[in-house]
């Protein structure tokens, strides 16, 4: 596609909205009272059963340093170390000592998502006490970074000798990309700045570093986000040098030769060794390096740096207007969406490298789909969305959203799945070490703390995927229930959203001016995918009459333009039917099977209600219309369960291992679906998608 | 059971019988003309393209070494070297160094396995060029054997001083193991003694090293065979030393403090280390040594490993009449057929650790399903079948003989597999690291090069398999055509075999005495458990009238009992229908699925005759009586193909990967189903034994 400018928009800045729906509230709730607070808890070590994160010990021992160092002047004598990318704390020792690091390279990334889920969570619900502590840790970070900004404690405290000697596994530049959005979404919350400047120092460091002229390192991230980190950052501070930076970045990835492999010949030269070659043309896909970002058209490796990466490219892509890096983010757009996306919007088919794995094969029982890579797909989905608006982009975000990312958490926000299944049978995950990455029950915290703190972050800040905005267009990309002000010119358009999706397919917008001015505007609102186009409906009224405004529709986008006023209203009904869904043929998984949703809600079976066993049910196909529809408040929270007419296979058992065929004996019996976000919230059982016709 | 004396048993011993027969002597001939010349030239590293194994070069290196200590006395410095089990040549050099050990440290077997399947086959096919070059490779053997009878040149060349200090992963008593195998067949077969004697040197030091008393090591070794091996050494030497040293390792295997922890926390002192204690309970079960012999009943670890130990144990339970040991050995024995067993006789469900997986975790696509371990289970049935000859055994030692292990070896006997999936998707086994241990191809030679020679060895002596003796018995486990003479006190019965197994279920045995004499006997045939038994039948004449003998059933056996003379026929009649079979439901795999066995032999889809996307093919299971039984010679031997009516699942591609449910398209076909041991012999391509009703 060509880019239409005028089609660009940005998410709306959350201090302009608020989230009022229950549904959303609640999970908001729940990441504000139980996710950030435990995890500052984690942060500092404080979590009696929980492997130490050692973050915040990691900054307070750099900042120690850096206070002696100055104390000192520049007679300071840097440690040596031995590298290995991560440090435990010895079996018998009590304590960490005071200036080591522990933990992972990228540890004091639990500190910059912690931050930036605070932030959000300030914009929707102001919390002094909470800020306090905030701005203490900020106080403890920003200490820790050296004069010329650099800020990755891992190397303070090891020794800055072999900074940035290995990009592709070191994640320094990955520390920086969390720091700048951290850094970015605190100063866009509160105002304040302290974090804001360190992180500009630090990025200024690395643009000082890297860059395309002489004498510059060449290289770029071994894991990314800093791409679309450094966005963020010319964004909020107008300054450049970020937007090039990140597109530098970008450029370079993949082209030849291979900048991991020139590091690693440098690495191993000064220990007086030589690298054996490896001429594997595919050895830099799990970090998307295999070749250049234009040249790539198949989404390859590792789940989350793949999306993080795609959607640092579709931000450059708008904002440099290169149209050819549109064009990859397309392609890899297809390739995600048309050959490896599970139903439940989760991505990554195999653990071995937390990865996609080759077309169509999405296996249910040893699935990946990570939490943070489904919401990865929803960075990249949004910002597909602000180049141009198109359903297909809002309809995939939706699904991440509803399915796997709230499957990350429990109902109490107390445990986490890093791994979302689709079918699971939990003898299986504790005796079968294929399946020992398959959690058959969420865990408290991990020691490679990415997803709850990445949960914590989007929910905080959903209505920027609900919401993006241009000058005079407002897009509705999600229908949540919240109140939010538009700036069209320097008058205000507010709107207060009510509905009761994921479970009815309906919403009210109610339109007021200030003053009770006309505002000339658009309002963009999206027709699921999910929904029968012809069966839905828009209505605008004034005052409960028939409004006239222009309608244009584009891309399951219906613009409605016109002069807004006070009393204004759209209605929107979009029917939302029971699903029997069938997948491709060439997911050989799902051959004869199906599986049920409901709007943008994913459903599974748990042993729960439905006994163990789930392999010998089977859905009655013709009987799709008998499907009942049940009002569930037993997990505690208004649910849609789904009772389904099937049966059961007789179990065959005991008579040998392998006997003549009989036709099965069929029990007929009712299933029970269940929303799959909120399975093994009853203890552990087996669960399943995909139910056999 | 209790034991019953006067049903022991021992094999047929070789040179008493021929094999006749279109099948077994075609597969004979294979391992004869192909495989021993093959692996003589593998074993002397002159394949250009295969791996090579270094074994000769290691025992000529070990025997340079003997030669030069011997020329200085005693005044030999041993070397001191770094121990990793595996040392490669490097990539830079053109020859091995002439004193340096190569490759895996049980790259001695490479030899015992090799001169095993030559004994063997001088019995069968006497070859003079053959038995020279024999000779001449025992003679460098031999010169490598220490003066106290040590054989093993992984520490020959390294060591002495770290000799029997990591009998958990070092493979020494596995070298001892199939040492004796192959000295043992080799002096059977040939009447030569000079590697038995090697081997009984070798077994003495052993003996002196381990054992019960005071100073002596209590240690087993970390992969079984040795067991098993002592016992034919005791058998053909009489002396009991082997017998008891055989138990010995037996009986210390598993008991606590675990030996494999105890050597460990040695060998770390030596280094000046801590072993980190792992308190795992299953640690060892890699190597059944996690609990002892006595108390397992579930078969796990390594299956290789625990069918060579089940076999050891099922020897040492007969001649030392142990009761315990025996239950031991038959609920390891319904462990694996009830619930751990592939329809195709393979066992191992998972590639990790090569090994039994949970029980009814049989997956059909990453099965390893290991070529060495179904023969492994065949030398366990073999073995309870001397005990007790119950049909159970013989059963499972056909399914494993005619399925898992002919699939092995090519048809040309020019590759092999290592694993023997039951179903293949080729692009998933080179696209998807989960399956990579699964080739969808069959592979030249292997660097650990247990799979080939172990086919070899299996095949040549396959008449042993078939028959056991005792006194005045002769069991009939197997048909397959053949001639044969059983002593019965001075006298010989000879019995003429013919049939054409596994393709018709029918035997003819004509009985020729000496001199015409009548000989008091017992012949005892099984009545296979794949027919059915009303229908078939047994009838014994004479000079085609029927004769009357004493006819006595019991487990699957028919015993005839009586005097024998010429011209006396049996004739044997067992129904072989095609039996579309079902997998008991707790095997989720193969749920609302059927496999196809017609006698001993297990079927499959392949590529080449139903193309593409097995995984579409369904069966009509209504239409079992119109599935057609097709001669077919296209693959150079002769065969059965069946003929099944099914219909296809008309593909749904390209139109989302996730779309409303419509009824499934269906196609009629007709599914070809070949011989499982048969499959990947026209080229690559999907196959899969599993198909959907």
């Amino acid at each position: 596609m060509t880019m239409r400018e005028e089609r660009f928009s940005v998410p709306l800045n959350l201090k302009q909205v608020r989230i009022t729906d229950e549904f959303w509230h609640r999970e908001q709730e729940l990441v504000r009272t139980e996710v950030i607070p435990y995890q500052w808890e984690a942060l500092n070590d404080h979590i009696p059963d929980a492997a130490p994160s050692f973050c915040m010990h990691n900054f307070k021992a750099a900042g120690k340093m850096m206070k002696e160092k100055k104390k000192k002047g520049n007679a300071y004598v840097e440690p040596t170390y031995t590298f290995r990318g991560f440090e435990a704390l010895p079996e018998d020792a009590e304590h960490p000592e005071e200036d080591r690091f522990y933990g992972f390279v990228f540890q004091d990334t639990d500190f910059s998502k912690w931050i930036e889920a605070v932030a959000y969570s300030l914009t929707q619900h102001p919390d002094e006490a909470l800020e306090k502590i905030a701005d203490e840790a900020i106080d403890v970070v920003c200490a820790a970074q050296l004069e010329n900004g650099y800020l990755d404690t891992y190397y303070i405290i090891n020794g800055m000798d072999k900074a940035f000697t290995n990009l592709r596994d070191h994640h320094e530049l990955y520390c920086l990309g969390h720091l700048v959005e951290g850094a970015v979404a605190y100063y866009e919350a509160t105002g304040k700045d302290k974090l804001l400047k360190a992180a500009c120092r630090f990025a200024d460091y690395v643009d000082s570093y890297f860059g395309p002229k002489e004498g510059q390192c060449k290289g770029y991230p071994g894991h990314e986000i800093a791409e679309m980190a450094l966005v963020r950052l010319y964004q909020v501070t107008g300054k450049e040098k970020y937007l090039k930076l990140s597109q530098f970045f970008l450029q370079q990835r993949g082209t030849q030769p291979y900048y991991f492999d020139t590091e690693e010949e440098v690495r191993a030269s000064y220990a007086g060794g030589k690298v054996i070659p490896n001429k594997n043309p595919m050895r830099y896909a799990y970090h998307q390096a295999h070749k250049t970002v234009y040249a790539q058209d198949e989404a390859v490796g590792h789940a989350v740096r793949a999306v993080y990466l795609y959607s640092g490219m579709a931000d450059v892509a708008r904002l440099t207007k290169d149209e050819k890096m549109l064009e990859a983010c397309e392609r890899l757009w297809d390739s995600i969406t048309k050959e490896k996306l599970y139903i439940t919007g989760g991505i990554g088919g195999t653990h071995l490298g937390e990865a996609f794995s080759f077309p169509f094969d999405l296996p249910n029982d040893t699935a990946y789909s990570e939490t943070c890579a489904a919401i990865g797909l929803a960075f990249f989905a949004r910002r597909m969305l602000e180049i141009k608006p198109d359903r297909k982009y809002a309809d995939v975000m939706e699904l991440a959203l509803y399915n796997t990312v709230l499957s990350g958490m429990a109902l109490d926000g107390k445990s986490f799945f890093y791994v979302n299944p689709l079918e699971v049978v939990p003898e299986a995950c504790h005796k079968d070490e294929r399946k020992f990455h398959v959690k058959p029950v969420r865990q408290k915290w991990f020691g490679c703390a990415c997803c709850p703190p990445n949960i914590a972050r989007i929910v905080s800040s959903v209505p920027s995927y609900a919401y993006t905005e241009n000058d005079d267009t407002l897009w509705v990309h999600l229908y949540m229930g919240s109140k939010l002000t538009k700036k069209v010119g320097n008058k205000e358009l507010q709107l207060t959203v009510t509905t009761r999706m994921p479970w009815e397919g309906s919403a009210l917008l109610e339109v007021t001016t200030e003053e009770n001015t006309g505002i000339e505007a658009t309002i963009s609102l999206r027709i699921p995918g999910w929904t029968e186009e012809e069966k839905s409906s828009i209505l605008v009224k004034h005052q409960g009459n028939k409004k006239n405004m222009t309608r244009v529709s584009e891309d399951g986008y219906v613009y409605l333009s016109g002069v807004w006023e006070s009393g204004d209203t759209i209605e929107v009904t979009f029917p939302m039917e029971v699903q029997m869904v069938s997948a491709d043929t060439r997911v050989r998984e799902n051959v004869g099977k199906v599986a049920f949703m409901r709007g943008p809600v994913t459903y599974c079976m748990e042993e729960i209600d439905n006994g163990k066993d789930l392999h010998l049910c089977r859905v009655d196909v013709d009987s799709i219309e008998k499907v009942r529809i049940e009002k569930n408040t037993e997990l505690g929270l208004p649910l849609m369960f789904l009772k389904v007419p099937g049966k059961r296979d007789k179990k065959v058992e005991g008579e040998g291992l392998y006997t003549k065929y009989k036709q099965s004996e069929l029990i007929p019996t009712e299933l029970t679906f269940v929303p799959y976000f909120v399975w093994n919230n009853r203890g552990e059982g087996e669960m399943s998608v995909w139910v056999r016709v």
